[in-house]
């Protein structure tokens, strides 16, 4: 990316190993996630050009001298976190703020090659090559199925719980499918865009709402003999999303937020009166992953049909444009 | 209270049974609380005259009609919110939102008598009437110690953990005994006032913080690996100490906030990077009362330490004037 809007492929050097723990991928499928948008629109500064991607899956080319439990040849699917998977916060499963960690986005997965650092503890091979239709689901995993995953349990969704998602993005249609395979009892989608919301109710949504703000949550409420949602994800990352799923969760209910919170602040009285747990930030998909691939594996979830639009990588500003407009839920792209 | 800093005690009508749910207390011992310095400092606006006062224990004078769980004559422990104790947010263990609440600071529990609505569902009788040295602890439970108890329980202190508590006061030192009772690890106080400090040690804290701010978090980081505490429990209300409680935490661990967050908020951005839970607000001490009157009773914890100035109820205003001028810790009022 050289700017705002300004989406460019060219070719670049090959990535080689640098450290003797980093492994070299031929990227099978990349994509475009909701938060390289920012950039796109200005909203978040970078040093430009940048290069963009950060979800990625493929074959193993070369490891490094270090690299142990993944070899060339292998399927793998990585975080769009590069972790060590070892120090105190991943084991105690907060991967994406491992104290090694090393941003995917800069490296540049959208792209033919692509260097992962910490092989070993970022990347996890497939049982074995996968069949083509299963490409984009796993790919799906490093990211946005994960992140929408993590949004669902850090909103402790569940059996017995009725859950509410805001955002009909692809990570919002995914906390979706996380909260039925979780076991939630009646899952409530906000959107208002036909498509998203045949989609929600294909991953199990049983409940659609498509007011917004104030009006959202009284809906919410109405659902809920009064009281709220046991368990709300926030996947959009505005001031009136944030706001929307606070008001709209029950006392001592929970808040997962997934969206990235640009400009948005909690007021500490309103969060003290709503007695909601609030927890999100960067998904720790690393946590999540074998549990992820195992149930795409097993063809139990689908999460590859978030990508409505699929591109050859040279057509990559496509892509953004598309999603920047809505007019696709989520770009994949093909090197 | 007729106005920021103006406490008089006077005649006034004896509380009679209005709702058959009702009860009648013979207040034994009452206190001042750190919220009630709010409207005292003019920071939080009443309508004046305000009966002031949440926080009693006492024996029962009369019971209307329908209550079933007490009687006259039982010595008795209540929350500072009246609540039913059967809808399904009070079964889900957070009574202080109950959907009948009545907060007891209206009806103004710094008096001889004191009205208590839905008694069956707030008041918790104790096995008999205590001795004279159990009172100021059994008083404690009904706001103070319930409060400490929920922060800690909020942060998920427990084995293994190193909990941090930011705020000194009587709450602060209690969320400290509350951890040293969940089994924490290691407890570290941030007090710079020594016979807070005191207190704090003989509670439980392992480890005494005397900065502030950003100082005071990199002192916790260096106690942590540079990691942060597992559990921070938030207990003065203020931006600066819920920066500090946030910034204190290392990534996946919990913020337990129970200071009433005045003119508080949280960056979004700061709050999605730095990965912690958070969860707070009015305590649920309904909840934790029979456990912590379990505990009291048996002289496993002395929470009653807290209160360092006691005063018959006539002299309450010289109760406010030393815990605004933090002379005292806590004021116990006796009527």
């Amino acid at each position: 990316m050289y700017g705002p809007g300004d989406v460019r492929v060219e070719e670049r050097e090959a990535p080689r190993i640098v450290e003797p723990t980093d492994a070299i991928l031929r990227v099978s499928a990349a994509c475009v996630c909701g938060s390289d948008l920012w950039p796109y629109r200005g909203v978040e500064q970078m040093q430009w050009p940048a290069p963009m991607g950060h979800e990625y899956a493929g074959i193993v080319e070369e490891v490094g001298a270090d690299v142990q439990t993944v070899k060339p040849g292998q399927f793998v699917v990585g975080s769009f976190w590069a972790t060590d998977n070892t120090c105190e916060i991943c084991r105690a499963g907060y991967q994406s703020a491992c104290v090694d960690r090393v941003p995917m986005g800069a490296l540049g997965a959208q792209a033919e090659l692509l260097r992962v650092p910490l092989a070993d503890g970022t990347l996890v091979p497939t049982p074995d090559i996968p069949s083509e239709d299963l490409v984009r689901s796993l790919l799906s995993a490093s990211d946005v199925l994960g992140t929408g995953w993590f949004g669902a349990v850090a909103a402790e969704a569940g059996p017995g719980k009725t859950v509410a998602v805001v955002g009909d993005g692809a990570v919002g249609l995914l906390a979706v499918l996380a909260a039925k395979q979780l076991g939630a009892e009646r899952i409530i989608a906000m959107s208002r865009h036909e498509s998203r919301q045949r989609l929600a109710r294909e991953y199990g949504a049983t409940d659609i709402v498509e007011q917004r703000a104030d009006a959202g949550v009284e809906a919410i409420k109405e659902l809920t003999d009064g009281l709220g949602a046991h368990s709300v994800v926030e996947a959009v990352g505005t001031q009136e999303s944030m706001n929307q799923a606070i008001r709209a969760t029950r006392p001592g209910g929970h808040v997962g937020f997934v969206g990235v919170a640009h400009g948005v602040s909690l007021d500490g009285m309103d969060l003290f009166w709503s007695l909601a747990h609030v927890h999100g930030g960067p998904a720790p998909v690393r946590r999540f992953l074998p549990e992820l691939i195992d149930l795409i594996w097993n063809r139990q979830i689908n999460p590859g049909k978030v990508f409505d639009l699929e591109l050859p990588l040279d057509q990559a500003a496509d892509g953004y444009r598309a999603m920047d407009e809505r007019d696709a839920i989520k770009a994949l792209l093909r090197p």
